[in-house]
C-alpha cells in the first residue's frame, strides 16, 4: 500500500513543469577509456534517440568514468526501456559497464523515518506535494508517534516501532516496511537511532542519512552542543548514504549557515534547521532524478544545470 | 478568535528553550546625543533591571539613535510593564523619545495572506508549532480556497475572500479580518494581489510581503521569469515592509541562491522557494521580537547573537 | 612586446599543477539535433583522442546546442590542432557548427585597463604570477599613472593614456595596445570610463567588464550608493561582456556579501573589493579556458568541477 | 624600524574615509550583573563623552559580560586617553572589571610570518596600502626567501630565517624581532611551521593563524587533501588566536566554499586560497578594530555594522 500525493498533477506536468513523455534517463559507470562517449552517444543516435541533458566525469585519480543522459526517442522504432538496453547492450559487454536506465516520470519509492523532530519531513513531504519531489512516498516509520497526524494529513501510511528491549527486532520490523512497500530508497529525516551494521548492508547504497553537523567535524550525538563549546563560526548540515561506519558514509550534499557569539547551542539546533532541511531535500531529489553516482567514500553528483 | 497551536509547549519554554519569566524588550529611537544611553542604563538600574541583550545604533546620515534592551527585573519594587514605562518616562521627556515596552513572552498576533502557493506558509506555520515562532497566528486570508485544509489542520480559521469585480469590497473584507482578530501584523506569504495605496497606508509599518527577487532587481510581475531572461547568476528573495510604492517599501531581509545555465524560468520558480520561506521567516521572527527599526527609507535589524 | 610572469613554474605545471602535454580544448555551438553528441565523440575516438572533460547544454527555449570536450591523443597519427581540425570537419559540415579549438595550454593574451583603484588588479596578477590564471598579461592601459609602480613590479608594460578633451583619440590609443600587443581579451578592472558605442562594437566578445553591483540592479555610477540609499542587505557584483548598452551585456558570474545596517556607502565600497576581484577573476579563468559560450543575452558557463 | 604604507592617506581619512579625531574605543570584560552599562555609560557622559557606536553581550553560559564602546569627547575638560581612564576608574573597581582605552585612529604594530605561498600576505599588504586597514607593518618573518621582493616592494623590512637544526634558536630569532619591532600582533599568514609550545604562550592572545580547513575537521598537515580524500562537498578556512594545542585556539573567523566532484585536492589548494584571503583579513581587522574578545575557548567578536 502506498500514498499517492493530494492534489496531484498530472503526470505530465509532474517533474516541474515540463511535459516529459517518453523520456529516459541513462547511468553508466566503468573503467575510464578512449571511446565510451562515443559508443554510447553513438548507440543512442543509431536508435534516433535525442539527448535532453548529458554529463560525464572521469576520475584521474580512481580512472573510472562516470555518465548520465537524458534522451527521448524521436522515431518509432525504438521506444521503450527494453529497447534501449538492447541498443546499449554492446556498449555495455565492450566496456564491462554498469549501466541503469529509468524512464524519466518514473517516482521512486519513497520510505521516510522519523523521531520526533518533523521539520526535514514537513520540508519533503510539502515539496513532494507540490509536484516538485519526483518520488512516490511509500510510508513514514518512527520510533515514537508524534509525528503521526501529519503524516496521515497527507494520506501517507505510518508505522510506530517503538524501540524497546529488542532493537534487533525493531530493525526487523522496519525491514520488513521496507521490503513490503518496495520502498526503493529509506530516508532518515532526522531518525535518532544508530543502525546495526547489519541493517547498514541490507540498505547499502539505498539509504541517506542527514546528519546536523558539517561532517567530519562533530560526529554522534548532539553536534550542535560540540560545535558551540568549539566556539565555531559557521555551523551546517551533510547528507550522506549510510554505511555501517557512523556519518563516515560518501557525502551527497553540505551546507553551512554562520552563528554569532550570541548564539547558545540551543539556538544553533534551532537556526540548523533550514540549512538540514534544504541539504536533505537537494540530496534526495539528485538521488531520485538519478544525478549521484558512488564513486568509492566519494560520490559524483551531476548537479542540475550545473 | 484565534488559534493557540497544537500541542504547545509551556510558555517559559516557548521562546526557543530559555525560560524568561518576567523579561521586557524596550525599543527606543529620538535624535542622537550625549547621555542617551547612560539615561537609559541608570533609570533601568536604579529599577534593579538586569540587562540580558542590548544594542544601540547612531545612523550619522540621518543623526538617528536606535536602541532595543532585554532586561529582568531582579527586585521586587519594579515588577511590571506599568512600573518600567514610569521608570523610563523621565528618559522619554529628555530625549523626547519614542519609546516601546513589551512582555518578552508576549505573542505577536499574526494574520496571513496567501494565494495558492503554499510553501512560505507551510514553513512559518510548522516553525509557529515547533514553539520557534514567538507569534499567536490569528487567521489566514486568501483570495483562493487551495490551502484551507493545510490551515485548518493547524486548527487556524481561513477566510477565502475571493477577489471579484469590486476589489475595493474584497480589501475592506480584510481590514475586517485584520481589525475583527487583533492582528498586529499581516504578513503577505506570496500574496499575489497588489493592494491598493488605502490598504497600504491603513497597514503602515505592519504588513510584511516577500517579493521573489533580489529587489530592486525584477520588482513587479514573474521575477524570475524577468531573471531568467537577464541571464543572472544569481537569484533571491526581499522581505520588506508594505508601502503604496510597489515593491519600494524599506527591506528587512534578502538571500540569494545560485542558478546554472541548465535552469529555466520554471526551475528558479522552483529554486527559489527555499530562499523565499527563509527570508520571510527570518523577517517575520526579527518583527516579532522587536528587532526591527525602521530608519526613513532604509531599516535597521538588531539580529539575534548577531 | 608582452611580460612573462616572474619566477614562473615550467609550461607542463603552469595549469594548477596537471601535467598537460598535447591536450586541446574543443568549444562547439549549433542548432540542437538528433546525434551531434554521437558524432563529435565518434570523430574524436576515430583518432584515438581520450576524452579527459566533456559537458553539453541543449537549451529548448533557443533549440541551440552547446559543447566543452577536452581531450588528449593517444595515438601518433593524429597529434595536432590541424590533425584534429580535420577530423571534425565532416561534423562542422552536418550540422553548420560553429567550432574552436584550442591547445589547452595555450595562455590567452589579456591586457587589462585600469583607473585608480587596484584591489581587482592586484588579485588577478597575484594569481597570474602563482601560476593559477592560465593568461599570458600582454600590458595594462590607464587614464591614470597610479598602478604603473605594481604594474612595472610585475614586469608588465603600463601604458598611461589620460582621457582629455578628444575622448575619441584616447580610445584610439587604447585600441592601438590592444592590437599592437595581440591581446585576445581586454579586462576592464574597473576601469571608470564609458567605452564609446564602436570600441563596444570593436571588442565585441573579448571585452569582460566587473559592475560593483549586482546586475541589474544599480546600473550605473555610484552603485554603492545607491544601494546604500536603497537600504539593501546584501550587495554584489557582476562580470560581464560588454557591448554597447551599458552595463546590460551577457552575464557571466555574479556574487554577492551582506551588509549590516551599521555599515556606510564608503564602507559597502570597501567591504564590496573582495566579491568584485573574485567574480572577475572567475570570469576572466572560466573565459581564458574557453569555458563561457554566448547564448543570445545570456551565457552558457561550464563550469570546472561542475 | 618599521614601513610606513607608500602613499598613504592622512590620518584623518585612513579609518575608511571616516574623520575620527580624537576617538577612542573602550572595551571591558567582568562578570555579569545590574548596572554595568549604566555605570560605564554614566561615567562617559560625565565627562561630555558621544557614544559612536556600542556593543554589549552577557554570556549566560559563562556569567561574563562583554562591552565595546566607540566614543569622542565633546567638551574641552576631559580629552585624553588618560582623562576617560580616570572617569572610568570607579567602574572598573566597582565590577572588578578589565578595561582597555585605545585612540580610535591608533594603528596596531603587526608583524607578518609566511612561508612560500604569498596570498594572504599580497591581499593583506594591498588592503594596508589601500588604507583599509588600521595596522603599521613593522615587518615580515619568513623560513623561506621567495616573498622578500613583493615585501620590499611595499618598504617593509623582510627578515629570512631559515629553519635549520636548531628549530629553537630560530624561534628565538623571530621572537628577537617580535620584541624589537614592537609587534603587537603576530600574523601567521600561511606560515608552515608548527610553533613550540613555549612560543605559543610568549604569544598568547596576540597571535593569529589561518588555517586551511573549516575547523575543527582536518587538523595538521595538507587539510585541502584530506578534505579531497573525506569526498566533502564544501571547503573552509578558520582564522583563529594561536594556542599550544595545535589547531585548537579560540575562533574568530570561518567562512567556506563549494567544491564539485570533478576537482581534485590540488584545485581545492587554489580555490580555497580566496577564503583564506578573506578569512584571515577579517579576523585582523576585527583584532586591529579591538572587535574580538576572548570568552574561554570561545570569542566575542563585535562585528562591524553588525
Amino acid at each position: 500500500m502506498s500514498a499517492e500525493p493530494p492534489r496531484l498533477p498530472t503526470t505530465e506536468s509532474l517533474i516541474r513543469g515540463r511535459t516529459v513523455p517518453q523520456s529516459f534517463i541513462l547511468t553508466l559507470r566503468c573503467r575510464d577509456a578512449v571511446g565510451i562517449v562515443a559508443a554510447a552517444a553513438s548507440a543512442l543516435a543509431s536508435a534516433d534517440a535525442f539527448i535532453t541533458e548529458s554529463s560525464h566525469f572521469g576520475d584521474e585519480t580512481t580512472g573510472l568514468f562516470f555518465m548520465r543522459t537524458g534522451f527521448r526517442p524521436t522515431g518509432s522504432r525504438f521506444t521503450t526501456i527494453d529497447d534501449f538496453a538492447e541498443v546499449m547492450a554492446p556498449v555495455v559487454r565492450r566496456f564491462d559497464a554498469e549501466l541503469k536506465l529509468h524512464p524519466a516520470d518514473a517516482r521512486l519509492k519513497v520510505l521516510f523515518a522519523v523521531s520526533k523532530q518533523g521539520h526535514c519531513l514537513n520540508h519533503l513531504l510539502h515539496q513532494w506535494q507540490a509536484g516538485e519531489m519526483p518520488i512516490e512516498v511509500v510510508g513514514v516509520v518512527s520510533n515514537h508517534d508524534d509525528l503521526r497526524s501529519m503524516v496521515e494529513w497527507y494520506g501517507i501510511p505510518y508505522h510506530w516501532l517503538p524501540v524497546g528491549a529488542d532493537k534487533a527486532a525493531q530493525e526487523a520490523r522496519i525491514l520488513h516496511v521496507v521490503r513490503d512497500s518496495g520502498a526503493e530508497l529509506t530516508v532518515l529525516a532526522r531518525y535518532m537511532q544508530i543502525l546495526s551494521d547489519a541493517m547498514c548492508r541490507e540498505l547499502q547504497g539505498r539509504c541517506i542519512n542527514i546528519h546536523h553537523s558539517f561532517l567530519p567535524s562533530f560526529k554522534g550525538a548532539k553536534p550542535y552542543h560540540q560545535a558551540y563549546e568549539r566556539g565555531v563560526k559557521v555551523v551546517g548540515a551533510t547528507a550522506h548514504y549510510v554505511t555501517s561506519d557512523l556519518d563516515e558514509g560518501p557525502i551527497i550534499e553540505q551546507d553551512t549557515v554562520r552563528v554569532g557569539h550570541g548564539l547558545t547551542g540551543d539556538a544553533f539546533v534551532r537556526i540548523g534547521k533550514d540549512v538540514e532541511s534544504i541539504v536533505l531535500s537537494r540530496a534526495v531529489l539528485w538521488h531520485a532524478e538519478h544525478r549521484v553516482l558512488q564513486n568509492g567514500r566519494r560520490t559524483v553528483v551531476f548537479r542540475e544545470g550545473a
